[in-house]
């Protein structure tokens, strides 16, 4: 069952259109045939939840239809995987395959173009259960860069490497690339990653630079990058995807990917590689009463600075989820300290947050809230339930009037997980 | 006036060597002359207080005196910085050319050779102050890492770049190189960078690497790893480097640099480049009473996924300084839930903290509190403050019997500032 969560406690100044949001119906009805049929079959215990994000930034009406579709596409990824029997890290990486696929986001295929318009991407992965995580930066020619990440994760699972060496956890460049061709992971030409898009914003944007650079002959430096800073506020192009989440056993997983920001240095690594900056994943353990999955997206530098997925997943721990997540969107990253002579913050977060309920049967006893807030114009997420028959989509967009980087959104809802029995049992 | 800290507190199954430390003595009698001699002219509120460390690993003997060489000459670097007028960070930075440029030390020249046989350095750097960050990974073909990471720093205090794009604060490979030398680093032939020492230590690992593999053949994978484990605890070479400084203001910095673990894989970067886990600085707010500066040796993998350097920051706002940071060590690092599977867990830190002294006059009212903590098998330091006329150095040892990786050795000192009066006071 999914539901709205209360919007208590709306901070002054805090946009909040959790009211848009469409709850779910419940779909236990839909599976009841299917249990009546299987009923003398033991069921195989798969289910979990996913929750995705294609960016914080702005999303087009015009393109609407596009990143709603490719978010749909990620969740149902993500669910067929745990129908099938996987853990939370692998349903995240189908999901986030899905969204690195899709030419329409700033992550894998159709990456923003670098200043020397070239393509490399920042992905990483974290395992709640573990606690290991993997990452890669500035790495070219990988078609799905968040599969190199989890292959560091799972090869540094599996112990230390021949002599007593200590497996990596983070790789960049021409090395992350030459590890992951010798770990299987086929090479792609950069030239495919580009899409027409990409290619024309490369142009605009190179125009755009020339021009700005231009105009500022003459003017002094710091004149120069203060009009800059005035004129633009970046936030057009920051559509990083994301995905977290839980499965039937309570393990939670989180992965981000991303091309970074337009026209960045070659070699710049954004907070998409950064750990603590980009995901976070802890399952519930003495000292934490919730297990909570963070996916985070938006200027990378602002990401890094605050270490945002850390501190949401840290808030989470707070009794009331949607209060702690708006003000950690509020102290530690609108008004962190650390970005202090920032006049506009973007980014924003997906969260999620499971417990078990001891009064529930113990099939249906794993309660999953899910949240996302953005200071950018939008944010696009989806999510679902392995009970859902398909996924929700939905545009989170600040009011009009309201300025990005310095009010937020936020909404969420609440599921509860059951038991997925399937028509066919798997082996 | 430097002493040494209680060693209240000490966990059982925790070394303790802080008596080995020799408290230097107070300085203020050699500077009477000079406060005599210009006691007319306005003095220049000038000083500061550096601790440096040349890493946490296995220091022998035979070359200790060549570590605290190198650690007294980056100490009188930084110090000579805090004299001529400089801020924390342009200290720090200083200290940390110095030690780059030793060839004995893991960090520019000299460094540990990668699985190819190149050199690939990360090193970070972060300003207490603005509480701006700058780090480079797997970047090679610069002599002093560290200034390129200064460089960064100081560029993203300037503000946006033109049409509006943010500045980098990380940057990787070999964009990082051609970042550095565009502005104005001079590019280093790497062939120059490896000495006699790096050399036959990459031919002796690789022997090492190729026996342990032929070994291994026919073997299984889980029993080759596990062995290879048991055999070795790498904890050799892992001498990274790395600096805290304070200044009169009051402001922090702290920096670390790193060539990274013996026969790594190319692009591997380790936690010299990791916000939050190669080093930390913030100066006091409101939320916190001291200025703390940390920096950290060791294990990458094991500093990254602990985030070492925060998190010893953050236990560095309890009132008892050596309490927190042993907690600090023994539950965020040794028993981190975090790095559960690994049998040793090797790394160390030094840490300053500071506070105004309201009873104490102006000039003197900066106290100091310096640490250092490690749990492997040795750890060499200097330190010094502008009231001195030498640094002192040492080399910290686990005692004998205890295993590395299991149990820490923690040792520190607490001093007092004060105002320098130059003999020639600077323009």
């Amino acid at each position: 069952m999914i539901g709205v969560l209360s919007n208590a406690g709306v901070m002054e100044g805090i946009t909040n259109s959790a009211e848009e949001q469409q709850p779910s119906t419940p779909l236990s009805n839909s599976w009841s045939n299917k249990q009546e049929s299987s009923k003398n079959e033991k069921p195989k215990p798969v289910g979990g939840f996913v929750l995705v994000h294609a960016g914080a930034g702005y999303h087009s009406e015009s393109k609407a239809k596009e990143y709603k579709h490719v978010c749909k596409r990620a969740c149902q990824r993500a669910v067929d995987r745990l129908k099938a029997g996987a853990l939370a890290v692998e349903a995240v990486t189908a999901a986030l395959v899905e969204l690195e696929d899709s030419p329409f986001t700033n992550a894998g295929m159709g990456s923003n173009l670098n200043l020397s318009g070239g393509i490399e991407c920042d992905a990483s992965i974290m395992d709640g259960k573990s606690l290991h995580y993997g990452a890669v930066g500035a790495i070219s020619g990988i078609k799905n860069p968040v599969l190199v990440a989890n292959r560091l994760l799972s090869e540094a699972q599996r112990g230390k490497l021949s002599a007593g060496r200590i497996p990596p956890c983070f790789l960049v460049g021409r090395g992350a690339h030459d590890w992951a061709v010798s770990h299987g992971i086929p090479p792609c030409p950069s030239e495919k990653m580009a899409t027409k898009f990409s290619l024309s914003a490369y142009k605009r944007n190179k125009r755009k630079m020339e021009l700005a650079e231009k105009l500022d002959t003459g003017h002094n430096q710091t004149k120069k990058r203060r009009q800059s800073c005035e004129n633009e506020n970046g936030s057009g192009c920051l559509d990083t995807v994301g995905a977290v989440v839980v499965d039937l056993e309570g393990n939670v997983a989180a992965a981000v990917s991303s091309g970074g920001l337009a026209m960045k240095h070659p070699g710049r690594v954004g907070q998409a590689a950064h750990y603590g900056c980009g995901c976070w994943a802890e399952n519930t353990c003495n000292m934490n009463p919730y297990s909570t999955a963070v996916s985070t997206s938006g200027c990378g530098e602002h990401l890094i600075r605050t270490m945002l997925a850390r501190e949401c997943s840290t808030a989470m721990q707070s009794e009331d989820a949607h209060q702690a997540l708006l003000e950690a969107m509020q102290n530690k990253f609108i008004s962190s300290p650390f970005l202090a002579s920032e006049d506009r913050v973007l980014g924003g977060v997906i969260v999620l947050r499971c417990c078990r309920c001891v009064e529930a049967p113990p099939s249906q006893n794993i309660q999953v809230e899910f949240l996302w807030s953005h200071t950018t114009e939008s944010m696009c997420v989806g999510y679902m339930s392995a009970q859902d028959s398909k996924a929700k989509t939905h545009i989170s967009r600040l009011p009009p009037g309201t300025v990005p980087g310095q009010c937020l959104a936020i909404e969420g809802g609440v599921c509860r997980l059951s038991v997925v029995e399937l028509d066919t049992p798997l082996p």
